[in-house]
């Protein structure tokens, strides 16, 4: 691919990616999150995610739903699953929001 | 939630969000793609994805591929199935070619 300005969605996949990747290789295993890197993922990129859960141990039970193999590790393919899932509902949130105008 | 600055990933869903409100809002129903608006989307956002097809009508069969409820149109839980897979396809690639590096 020769080299371009990368278009808006673009970004946005490059981003994922890299957030991704960031968190992946400060322990262990490079390609998946583990627990803790996880929470540190979650504490750093989406903070309203945890704050508004009242139950304890919120980034863990999220990470136990996400990881669908049972490996306790939250790869990249589970990873993005969460984001599509934020991101749909992100969508409906603002459709409300823009309808009440 | 109060305003703050966005995150990285915040602001990767808020760029898809807006690139799907951006190009459903050309035509129609404002809440979903188009055939038109789709191609005019994937030649802007993600010119690749045509140009390495060979096939004829390339958006069409695409587009054909998500409309998972058949009426037609794509909606914004059906896009973000395509930038899902697109983002795992994405990020496979970039393995393979860091682990030649």
């Amino acid at each position: 691919m020769s080299a371009h300005k990368l278009t808006e969605l673009e970004t946005a996949i490059c981003i994922i990616i890299d957030v991704f990747d960031k968190h992946s290789r400060t322990d262990g295993n490079n390609m998946t999150l583990s627990k803790g890197e996880m929470k540190t993922l979650l504490e750093k990129e989406l903070p309203w995610l945890l704050s508004r859960s009242k139950k304890k141990n919120a980034s863990n039970k999220l990470m136990k739903d996400l990881d669908e193999n049972g490996d306790n590790e939250v790869d990249f393919n589970e990873f993005v699953t969460l984001v599509a899932a934020l991101t749909c509902l992100a969508h409906k949130r603002f459709e409300k929001v823009s309808s009440k105008l």
